[in-house]
C-alpha cells in the first residue's frame, strides 16, 4: 500500500471564545479557517516561513470549492484533531479532504477544499510546482511518482 | 409559472478591510458570512428581530452543508449584491442556493446552504415549523402549499 | 463655531449572528471592526475606491493606538449608529473618536483610534497628505486652515 | 518581592491567514482575540472546561475596557508569545496587562483588558469570586492574601 493513499498530516487546535456565536457552538464557517490553518501548518512543515512563500513566492492557491458537511456541533474549549489528507492531485490542482474530530475521537465535520495553482504575475493557470509536489511526496501525503 | 421558482430575496453587501487576507482579496470562508446575512436578513423581514427569535424561539436551523464554489475574486470596498433562493424545502430541512454578485454584474460565487430543523429544547429534528414556511411563501421565495 | 469642533459622519450597521460570541451579545474586538468600517466608509467619501486608494497609494495608515470603553451590552440584530469625530489631527497622525449608539439612542460603547501616517515604500513616518486633510475639511470633519 | 508583582502567563500564538489583512500584516483588532485567547487558557489552567464554566458560573467577566498600543508589525506564520499578568485586582474588577512578543523578542503590543464582574442571573456587578482569586494567587500572578 503506498504511502499516498494512507498519508495524514495532523493539527490540533483548541476553539477559542471569538469562534462561538449566540447558539452557543461554534460559528458554521469557523470549520474553514480551522482546516486551512491545517493547510498552513502543513505549508510550513513544506516550506519554513509561510510568509516569505506569499511574499516571494511566483505562484499561489486560491481556492475554487469548499464543501462542508456538519456532523455534531463543536463546543468552546474542545481541542479538536485536524486530519488533512490529498484527495486529488490533479495537473493543475489539489484538492485536501479534511476530517475534524472532538476530544472524545468523535467525527465533526468532513471538509474538501479545492485550490486552483495560478501563476501570481498574471493570475493564470499553470502545473502544480514540482516543489509542491516533492513537499506533500516528503510528508508522505502522496506516493512518489 | 409559480412564485416559489422564481422568488430571490436580495442583500447588498460592502466588502470591508478585516474580511481581506495578505493575498489582497477576501478571505474565502468570508462568502459564507456573506450569505448566511443575506439570511439572517430574510429572518428579520420574516419575524422582525432575530434576537428575540432566537432568544425565545422553540425551533433552531444548524446547517449541516455548506457549499462554495468561487469563480472570480473578491476585492475591498466592492458593492456586492447577495441574491437568495430556496433551492429545496424538505420534510426536516431547508437548502438555500445563493449567487454573489460583483458591482459589474459578473458572478463571484454561488453557494448552497442546508439546514437541519431542530427541537431546541432536545436538539432533535423536527419538521418546518408552519410560521417558517409561511414567512418564505409571504417572500415569495416558495409557492403557496 | 467652526466645522471641526462639530463635524460627524454617521455609518450604520446590523449586528450580525457570527459577531456574537456564546455570551449572547457581540464579542468585544468587534467593536474596532465597526468603528473601522465607518472610516473605510469615511475615506470612500473622500477618495472613491478604498481598494485603489490601497493598491496605489503612497501612504498608509496603520494603528498605532487603539481604545474602547464599554457602556452597554451590544445585541443581535440591533440597528447600531457610529459617528466618527477627528479627535486630533497632528503633523504626522489623526486621531478618530467614535460613539458606538443603539437603536435606541443609548450609548454603547466609545473608541478612539490613532493612526500614524507612513510612506509605505519605507514604511517611515510622513506628514498627514494634503489630499487627506482637504477631503477631511470636505466632509465638515476637521476647520478649513 | 511578591509572587503577585512577578507573576505571568504564557501563551503562544501562529499567526494565521485569516488573521492578516491586504495591508499584508495582522488587522488590529486581532491582537485582542490574542491577549482573550491567553486568558481563556488561563481560565482553562484554573477551571479546567471553559465550556463547562461559561454553561454553568453564576458569575461573567465582561469587558468593560480594552486598549492596544501597537509597536511594531506582525506577519503571517509569526510564532508569537503573549504574556499576561494581573494588572489590578480590584473588589469587583480585575485589569490584565498583555505583552505581545515576536519570535525575536521584540515588543508588538501591550494590551489591558479590564473585566467588570457580574452576576449572571441579573447582570449586576459582584465583587471577585473567592475561586477566582484562588485560581489567579495559584497560577502565582495574585500575591496571596
Amino acid at each position: 500500500m503506498s504511502a499516498g493513499s494512507e498519508g495524514v498530516f495532523v493539527h490540533e487546535h483548541t476553539v477559542r471564545f471569538h469562534e462561538t456565536d449566540r447558539a452557543g457552538i461554534i460559528y458554521f464557517s469557523r470549520v474553514f479557517e480551522y482546516c486551512h490553518i491545517a493547510f498552513e501548518e502543513m505549508l510550513h512543515a513544506i516550506f519554513g516561513s509561510v510568509d516569505t512563500l506569499f511574499r516571494h513566492g511566483t505562484w499561489g492557491m486560491p481556492l475554487v470549492d469548499a464543501h462542508t458537511r456538519y456532523l455534531k456541533p463543536i463546543q468552546l474549549d474542545e481541542r479538536l484533531k485536524i486530519e488533512l489528507r490529498v484527495a486529488k492531485l490533479g495537473r493543475g490542482s489539489v484538492r485536501f479532504a479534511y476530517r475534524v474530530l472532538g476530544p472524545d475521537g468523535s467525527l465533526r465535520a468532513e471538509t474538501e477544499l479545492t485550490h486552483a495553482i495560478v501563476n501570481l504575475a498574471e493570475f493564470t493557470p499553470m502545473p502544480v510546482p514540482p516543489e509542491l509536489r516533492a513537499g506533500l511526496e516528503g510528508l508522505g501525503l502522496v506516493a512518489p511518482d
